[in-house]
């Protein structure tokens, strides 16, 4: 065989807000053969992660971090590199991952100011104002989507806001669940710290924390008093190891994830250099999000996030109708091939469910994934004793039948 | 075309001491499709690998830790639980990653005594007595094969030490060149916590975090006095989700490696379940490593180690021959497609090159990677202007058809 022929297994969709559908080259490159992390041949390939990694949020300089680890490691690596004992810091908080923001860089020893919100809001503006006017915050955290409500921070309010308020407060964009679904403008909206990972809009497998420090934020974490006091989470460890990715030889530190760097390479190349351009990716999410939720609330249901205008376009949060929980609907969805993730928030747990649209399923309109994930949902709430009403599209061929 | 047919691209050998030639078995399953990090599906795959993974280092309620990150992050895990800020600990230092682990500990807190050795050799059984003597250290810890060296420690002697002059002395062996391809009797030995890695001896892609801890090291760790001071390798929050993932449901902490979490499957079902046996295999390292040095030393060259006794079965640290550099022999056996490793221990770090041969190298013998290792080198040596002598096999030959 020809692995140009290469064709992941038969399976079940894919629609969590993470991990993601991956294409047939991404799985490929996951499965290159060995690779010396240190040779000629593999270098330029982290090198080029690298400059596209860039790409994807729009900077110039800002420096990219990439780690074999979790999404969480990056919440470590800011803790670790930019705080210093007893600093204070600023958290937004808008669903689960900032309580855990928060955890994290209390256990390395932050003094942490929380600024909370209704489930599905956001803190405004005049919070956040407020707030930064009433201490000095070494940084200001925020989640762009929280997995958990699908909650959507406005990023180029708040990065504003503290420009206006606070500036010498680092920004930290938590993107795991938006870099490569949502617009980041790093450098035009001022962010210091984007926080990402690989398997959701990146649209690759788990395993690797994909982060980039502003100039600023490397000068801020140059002039610490005190040591990292950690190791595999040191930037002092990384910096020169990321730069000789970029102009080798390679140096060491840890062994990177060689397999899964060729496959971000391969989602990377499709994300920054073939059709859709970022631009029509960002547009393409925005507009399956819109048929989903339109969809949804035709059929009478809610959604978490207060307002459509604060709600991700890479994943929707929706409520169950009244009457239903998770094993009403879940299995029957699986049964039919869907796999969609439960409540993830504490306080509304049982009361929703989370549909992933982001990557392939969005940007690859031959899939018909979307359709796939309407047609279960519709089907799948109909035998749970819901009766949907017909959708705009159906509505509209009635019609014409009718004339 | 059939996955099943899945054969990697053509590519160099790879037989460097990390990472190592992976199986198609493996890396088709590092192409599997997304799926849900909890779901029902995958659990019982995780599962598996904690209960293979105690298999391999012969334990039966130690308790492991399959993290996304790469092998140093296992050394994170250990200072972050189980040391408190000012807390003894003693490192045997038998190369490169004994400094290492060092510079780990202490940027954790840790009070650090060392013991050195000449290089290519490893602290003794009375400095290790004596030091353990002169106060009491929360923890020991042991490379067991240093990377840089190829030092072998012995395992066996260290944790008896420990256990007669100071038994309450938490024992860790820094498995991360030695799990899979040396011997190690983890419950029968009395060691507290193995520290491992994917991409060495256990044959997988680099990018998974291999680790167990004793019932004893969790305890110790249960009864820290201060808070955990980092998130990320906080066993606190990862406890619960290997329990899970042996009895799940799963529950949710950071999203793990999905894909690596598969290809490891496959490894360790073809560690533990597969022909060779888990004796057989360390044997066949130990023959292959035998028949490796027994030639290099045959051709006249030396070993970092300074006794073959205290040499690692899964790689070979060779001295070039007297007026040779590493660009005089890496090129033309790269040329041969033979990728090896250069020197990495700083004080003698021109002086000599690596072999790996750990994994399908050593135990699929139907490679003949022993041999292409072999062929390659002689021949390279000969065009870099030395005369190796016949081999032992040759000269045997020779002696049969003059007979």
């Amino acid at each position: 065989m020809s692995n140009s022929s290469f064709k992941q297994e038969e399976h079940k969709l894919l629609v969590i807000p993470g991990p993601i559908e991956v294409s047939d080259d991404v799985l490929l490159a996951n499965a290159h053969p060995s690779m010396s992390h240190v040779s000629p041949a593999f270098a330029p390939v982290f090198g080029d992660c690298i400059r596209m990694t860039r790409e994807v949020v729009f900077t110039k300089d800002a420096q990219p971090f990439l780690i074999a680890g979790s999404g969480t490691l990056g919440w470590d690596l800011v803790a670790a590199n930019l705080v210093e004992q007893g600093e204070d810091v600023l958290v937004l908080n808008s669903g689960y991952f900032g309580d855990s923001f928060a955890d994290c860089l209390e256990a390395y020893g932050a003094q942490v100011t929380q600024i909370g919100a209704p489930v599905g809001g956001a803190p405004t503006k005049e919070e956040i104002t407020k707030s930064l006017r009433s201490k000095k915050f070494k940084l200001l955290t925020f989640t762009h989507v929280d997995t958990s409500t699908g909650v959507l921070s406005d990023a180029k309010m708040i990065a504003e806001t503290v420009k206006e308020v606070s500036p010498d407060t680092l920004v930290v964009l938590d993107g795991v669940c938006s870099v490569a679904s949502e617009e980041i403008q790093m450098d035009a909206w001022g962010i210091d710290v984007v926080i990402g990972a690989s398997q959701k809009g990146l649209g690759v497998p788990p395993g690797l924390s994909v982060s980039l420090a502003s100039q600023k934020a490397l000068e801020v974490f140059k002039s610490r008093k005190t040591r990292v006091s950690a190791y595999y989470a040191s930037w002092a460890k990384w910096l020169p190891v990321m730069k000789s990715y970029e102009t080798p030889p390679a140096t060491y530190f840890a062994t990177p994830p060689v397999q899964l760097i060729y496959a971000f390479h391969a989602s990377l190349s499709a994300i920054t250099k073939a059709s859709p351009s970022l631009p029509e990716r960002f547009a393409a999410h925005k507009a399956a999000s819109k048929k989903i939720k339109d969809t949804l609330e035709e059929w009478g249901l809610g959604f978490i996030p207060l307002s459509r205008d604060a709600s991700a376009n890479g994943m929707t949060a929706a409520k169950f109708p009244a009457g239903l929980k998770a094993p009403d609907l879940l299995p029957k969805l699986l049964a039919k091939g869907v796999v969609m993730a439960a409540g993830l928030h504490k306080e509304v747990k049982d009361m929703y469910f989370r549909i992933g649209h982001m990557g392939i399923t969005v940007t690859d309109p031959t899939r018909g994934d979307v359709d796939t994930i309407l047609k279960a949902l519709k089907e799948s709430l109909t035998e749970a004793g819901l009766e949907p009403p017909p959708s705009m599209a159906e509505a509209v061929l009635e019609l014409k039948v009718v004339l």
